[in-house]
């Protein structure tokens, strides 16, 4: 099993997009600034996407610069299209990301293109990132949004999943990611996917689970991903944001419980707990009344709980 | 992995324990054969402990009762001692189970007696089953409690856990369970401690885990139980009964979402999911105003959910 994984933290982006209140700048500033110095290493900021559509975001430029003047993180944006992703290369992120939807129906309803005219934003995108000079290219991960089903077209076929990230890669990405959009996943799915693409791209160009907790299963995910290699996990801080589908359920899988589970079990997060679960106040003080969720936050930590890690 | 597992709710026992309204003995009725119907096959109907202590268990002796009529059902009692045994056996139980708390503290705080005098009460009812005419012996189990961790003495040396393991069995226990009443487990702590407890009393004479999802790691330890050949699973529907520790958290795992879980991965519980969702009804009815957990029940099944067990 992988001695040491990375949290993503998403909430910043994934989290603030799905609540109606526009949390201040300045507040998203002193979140992303806790966290960092809580050990978090990679944080999703913002999203490139017109601000006409979400006013959350309008800020995304002034936060990824001011995220790169932290130490040691990886500073990541979410970028829908050509025209993100220009806006995110000017702003200096180092990492973007693309949500491409396994599901077409979900696609073409989404953002009004099929799967070919996605693998042509793809590519577009690929060129943009290879036509910068070296040391500006940022790191281009394609996100299979919908992989392990749509709430329209019900189950996704895994052929066509493994089929379209190869073809993502071929386009020219460095890599992708898997995720559980809908909150569909289980283990066994996990572990059959996982093992599925890595053995179609390679193993080195699947690296990131991004799975939601609807049906309480998030966890137990990331068990079946750890034991396939997976290194990477997106989470979001308090679970910010909700599920839609499922009131009173998270989102995304909590980053308190997620570290808690990691770092209990002796795998190194490079994240200090106890800071960690202060940066909720920072959310609730900028966003009164929005719910955060997790269970380790509530419980608090076991008595005479040790990081076991090396 | 095993191909089939079988949950035992404990909901009527270990949820209604913790709830200070006292369910109506038709309601409790009601519930389990619903749930019976569903196709759980093994039922912690009730406690053996003195009315005066607990009147949730009064009427634990006619619940059996009542139990034993229904077709292709294991009816369970907990028990607190020799007396609670008497009582069980009179009542004609299928199975016992008393449990045994690994911190020392806790079992003297908790029913005043350490660990010797646990082993030899435990040896009595040993020796009370024995004297049953056959067909007539309750299978007995010792629930090994406390043993990820005590609330009071923080971490429990898994190697003392072991060691009393084979000393309950020693004292003529037909098989042990594994107890996470603290909600203090992790996977990599479920899959040593399997390994260490099978080692010492043999691969057959523990099937169980008692988990609870505390700090929301429960179904995450029932996959690193799976793995480690377990084949029993306790859980509560609804997670009934909360946890002192963690308001807003279920103690117990709940039904819903480990039954969810385990079909959707292709794990034959014998459970239809439709029909188990619509017994909380019953709870919720009897019980109005008591929180009931779960997230599979908020969010519905997956659009095109099948059943994909052999």
């Amino acid at each position: 099993m992988t001695p040491s994984v990375t949290i993503s933290e998403v909430g910043p982006r994934d989290g603030l997009q799905s609540v109606d209140a526009v949390m201040p700048t300045e507040a998203k500033k002193a979140w992303i600034k806790a966290e960092a110095e809580a050990g978090v290493s990679e944080i999703e900021v913002g999203s490139f996407v017109p601000p006409t559509l979400l006013p959350q975001m309008a800020d995304t430029a002034e936060i990824v610069a001011y995220a790169k003047t932290l130490p040691d993180l990886d500073v990541v944006a979410l970028i829908p299209n050509l025209k993100g992703a220009e806006r995110a290369v000017a702003a200096g992120v180092d990492k973007m990301s693309i949500p491409f939807s396994m599901s077409e129906t979900h696609s073409i309803k989404n953002v009004r293109k099929d799967h070919p005219a996605m693998l042509a934003e793809i590519k577009a995108i690929a060129d943009l990132v290879a036509a910068q000079p070296e040391g500006r290219r940022p790191h281009f991960e394609v996100g299979l949004s919908t992989a392990f089903g749509c709430t329209i077209e019900g189950p996704v076929s895994e052929d066509q999943v493994a089929r379209l990230a190869e073809a993502a890669i071929e386009a020219g990405v460095a890599e992708v990611g898997l995720s559980d959009t809908t909150g569909y996943a289980n283990p066994a799915q996990v572990t059959r996917m996982v093992r599925q693409i890595k053995g179609v791209i390679g193993a080195d160009k699947l690296n990131t689970l991004h799975l939601h907790n609807t049906r309480g299963l998030g966890l137990a995910n990331v068990m079946a991903g750890l034991e396939e290699g997976i290194t990477t996990f997106d989470a979001s801080l308090g679970g910010l944001g909700g599920c839609p589908f499922a009131p009173g359920a998270s989102g995304n899988i909590v980053t308190e419980d997620l570290v808690f589970m990691l770092e209990a079990m002796g795998i190194n997060t490079g994240i200090d707990l106890d800071k960690l679960l202060k940066v909720r106040d920072i959310i609730a003080a900028a966003l009164p009344g929005e719910p955060l969720y997790g269970f380790t936050p509530d419980a608090g930590l076991p008595l005479g709980f040790e990081r076991t890690a090396a």
